[in-house]
């Protein structure tokens, strides 16, 4: 936890108090923090600064917030369409992704995606949230992803897919295509990423049709949480 | 597991027999594999290739290998001497990397490692071994990378820091460093990473007077395995 992240309804006038025991616990026994201490707080959504703490208690914590003056570190420039994972993978890679500065994320249904782990406890809207918490805090921002959730392929290639490449460059990731990923671009990026196995031969065609290019990250066949970090630190 | 990869051990001439129940297990609840079946396989250190699975039961698979003429994936050119992270951490860490292809380890303690984590389990030599096949597993790869601990800092910067420097490019990944990480670099790396909360002042003052050089992965504080695989895909 690199940035306490204050919720608007933790925020009155210039004191913040939290109440939740895991942000309680990691300020007591992680930071082993004291009243009087200066801390790194943002405002959700806004910007971030020090506060001072002036009660820590079982239940507790409060700050007096002061020069809330820093603004969170630039975003990247990219909405990133991903194959839904399987929900453990799911977690770490929401958490990646946001401490990366991914700030579109849509969840997308694909063949090889099980249709399970569309009931997955994971995808409740308070889990997610958690997930992208936890990836502020690790990288001091306070600007939330939004994660969207496309329960159908051909929705998302006749409708969503089509406004998204109006003003993006769309690539997607897969073996065996021809160009490799290219490195340090400019400009706003749709990415797409396949499930474990990869989207099948229909969907890719159906994705360059649509006028996305392919790209590849190498020989070597890698879990999502390792190929998504990849791909962004290559691409930005 | 995209490759079964089989330990010296287990291989008599034409044949390969596992007997343990992890792959035993991964074989038939996600493989769902049947005799006759033909699958990849890679012989711990050499080549890969199919194999066909010839008798499968609760307690045993058998495989007759066929043309185990492919090499495995290239090698990424560096050796990272990473700070020694929290278990769980080191654990995924170790994953990401070996399935990244990096080939040679330094586990290395600093001032702000916790030296509990010496002590953890997770340094049992079967335990990283362990952590090392499911990368290689993951990525299709033979090689098994080396992982030397090295418990002293000074013992470290004064021996082993200068031989590896001997022939390679030494480069410290560290926050507010003047220059970016380089991208698409060639020849021998040392990528030396520090642990959560960084190298100390002192500590980098040495590497750099050792000869390497200083660079940063921007603005966002990142975990530590977010950041290896981050630095790995930008230097290579």
């Amino acid at each position: 936890m690199n940035l306490i992240l204050l919720d608007p309804s933790e925020v009155k006038g210039a004191y913040a108090s939290l109440t939740d025991a895991r942000r309680i616990t990691h300020l007591r026994e992680v930071h082993r923090a004291s009243v009087g201490d200066h801390l790194t707080v943002g405002l959700q959504g806004g910007h971030m600064g020090k506060a001072q703490l002036i009660e820590l208690n079982d239940t507790q914590a409060t700050f007096t917030l002061e020069n809330l003056n820093e603004l969170p570190p630039p975003p990247l420039p990219v909405h990133l369409i991903l194959a839904l994972p399987r929900p453990r993978m799911l977690a770490r890679t929401l958490e990646h992704v946001t401490a990366l500065g991914v700030k579109n994320i849509t969840l997308l249904h694909t063949k090889r995606v099980e249709k399970s782990y569309w009931q997955s406890p994971e995808l409740r809207v308070e889990k997610i949230h958690h997930h992208l918490v936890l990836g502020l805090e690790q990288s001091r921002d306070t600007l939330l992803p939004s994660v969207t959730l496309c329960k159908g392929f051909r929705p998302f290639l006749e409708e969503q897919l089509p406004e998204l490449l109006k003003e993006r460059r769309g690539l997607v990731a897969h073996p065996g295509m021809q160009n490799a990923c290219p490195r340090n671009i400019d400009g706003q990026i749709a990415l797409l990423v396949g499930p474990e196995g990869g989207f099948i031969p229909w969907e890719i065609e159906k994705l360059l049709e649509a006028g996305c290019e392919g790209m590849h990250l190498g020989p070597r066949i890698l879990r999502v949480e390792t190929a998504v970090t990849a791909l962004l630190s290559r691409l930005f």
